[in-house]
């Protein structure tokens, strides 16, 4: 992304930030770095982070000492500060917050900010407010330009590859893992840039929403869920295909149908000004009414984007309504305790007419051997 | 692990926790709800929680409805409280407070606590005191136990496996991920649960601590770092070496015979009753006498265990004194910036005696081609 992007995502953070009375971000997740700075750092239990005072002065970035040299080639935020494994971050933030004025100010941060950084941020100034603002955040994400989308679309074309590849060698005898296995390195040799996860479940393992591929031998009979999310300069695609191995009978026939019905019919619904949650609706009414109401124990969706889960979510309590921008999973599924599951899920991108559905592949019930 | 291990787990932190005057332990973490129920929620945004009192009561397990099945089935706690997404969290994490008269108390939490969940507990009741406690639980899970070093040898197996295999593909003109891939897939079929990182960096890249995986094209004349981490039944193994291609050059011989008597040294003076801060200190004399302290950017070592980093850390500033069953690794590097790096990395655990290596693999200067 060019210097421009970056320059005005912070503008319209501070735009934002001015409607909310916030003086200042905080925040330390990596989808939110690399949103304002194009780098994101390793830095697990170790303090990184962006501040971004609302003022005229200059955002920061604060990485570990060993992650500074990576950060001056890929950060468009130029003011760095860093310190090592011997010094203590607390000081660096203290100081950091005197140098921004923010000691009276309202800091906004992250709803997933670590409490021994929210603790740092009390020490500075007892008298700085901290509020949860990853609304004001997601209200920048969860609206994509046509660059980001573009980087979805290669994304789904990359998992898509990988789920092809899958279910070319599921057969009965093979293992979930060695399935699940295929689909990694399609994903990866295609330009995937990570696997956060790849999911392979069969049999009374694909009732469980979130099992974990294991060693189980797929048999004939088997439903084999595919749940597979990866990366591509940062952009999530995450897709699930549900085939049947050998044969399927009248019931995995009909929840199958039902499930894609519910799908396809959701997918129809999205379009501009509707809420999320009347998009969750569509696939729940179809699934309540077929008599599986109970068996679809999950939101209908998420959103997609630097995160595999930000908004908007579609689910029965989200209210907000539809823009063009917007990129989120429909993905409703059936699970039958001890016997199978279905799930099918697209990515899709709101448009001004109506969606655009990132991820080609079929839905047709599919009988593999 | 039989329901012993988990029942003596919970008595043993309630017993920490009447030393430090806490009243009960709310935690989120993966790590810690597998130590104490021996399942793991892929909760990500939604809220999953162990909640233990430290009276008599009975430790709960709150999850996402569509982890209840499979924490029914795993959890050593067997009172599971779930709700759907429709629900709020929040008004169950009150009624948990309440019910468990933890209104007043204190309550342990761990550092990497997310805000919005410390909002939940600051809202159920204002005069509960929300405390730090992440010492106590590595406190706990520092000292492993001879069923946990097993699987920590097995991990390690597992590693070792993986950079054996990725050393034999390395050559002139193979690229970094097609190394990490060979790594990665070995690693998968021998039994190796999950590989949250697998990096291989070579020539300048080699320089970065923490690089990024590339297509970069490995020539003659490079050093390849090959930094793996991956985990068997929850257990991580974290493994570096560096090779060279085709040659080596004066400076890269000397820059990795000085890592390598570093580390090695270090390993040596690792047992029981010296301090963290004084295994660092050994590797660190060593290579500053050597002239290259500047380009040893960060600390000698992390503990290892259910997460990749934990207690207890190798650094400069950590006064803890090691006692048998502590495991961590040791890891001392040497980067020139622009030219390459060399890291070798190891795990030990501490034994009565002195320290056992449990990363079995030759460190000797290895030229590949």
């Amino acid at each position: 992304m060019p210097p421009k992007t970056f320059e005005k995502r912070v503008e319209r953070l501070r735009e934002l930030a001015n409607e909310q009375g916030i003086d200042g971000f905080f925040a330390t997740s990596e989808s939110n770095m690399r949103y304002f700075t194009g780098f994101s750092a390793l830095a697990i239990e170790r303090l990184a982070a962006i501040v971004i005072p609302v003022n005229a002065m200059e955002p920061m970035l604060i990485v570990p000492k060993l992650e500074e040299e990576k950060a001056m080639k890929l950060s468009f935020f130029k003011d760095i500060r860093s310190y090592t494994d011997a010094e203590d971050p607390a000081k660096l933030v203290d100081k950091i917050i005197k140098e921004l004025n923010l000691t009276k100010g309202t800091l906004g941060v992250e709803s997933f900010l670590p409490f021994k950084f929210y603790k740092m941020l009390n020490e500075a100034s007892l008298s700085l407010e901290v509020r949860e603002a990853s609304e004001v955040f997601q209200k920048l994400r969860r609206v994509k330009s046509t660059d980001e989308i573009d980087l979805m679309k290669e994304a789904a074309r990359i998992v898509i590859k990988g789920i092809k590849d899958g279910i070319e060698t599921i057969k009965a005898g093979t293992s979930e893992l060695s399935v699940a296995f295929e689909i990694e390195r399609k994903i990866k040799e295609s330009g995937g840039e990570s696997v956060p996860f790849c999911m392979v479940l069969s049999g009374e393992n694909s009732a469980l929403p979130h099992g974990s591929t294991s060693n189980r031998e797929i048999k004939k009979g088997d439903a084999v869920v595919m749940d597979i999310g990866a990366t591509y300069k940062g952009y999530y695609s995450d897709v699930t295909r549900t085939v049947f191995v050998g044969d399927a009978d009248q019931k995995q026939r009909n929840v199958y149908d039902i499930v894609l019905r519910a799908q396809e019919s959701t997918v129809k619904f999205v379009k501009p000004q509707v809420k999320a949650c009347e998009v969750d609706e569509t696939a729940r009414k179809i699934i309540d009414k077929a008599g599986y109401g109970e068996f679809f124990t999950h939101r209908t969706g998420h959103g997609l984007g630097l995160e595999v889960h930000e908004e908007p979510y579609i689910s029965q309590t989200n209210e907000t309504k539809l823009e063009p921008g917007m990129t989120f999973t429909v993905e409703p599924g059936i699970y039958l305790t001890d016997k199978f599951g279905v799930r099918i899920e697209d990515n899709v991108a709101v448009t001004e007419e109506g969606r655009n559905v990132l991820t080609k592949l079929s839905k047709d019930l599919l009988i593999v051997q």
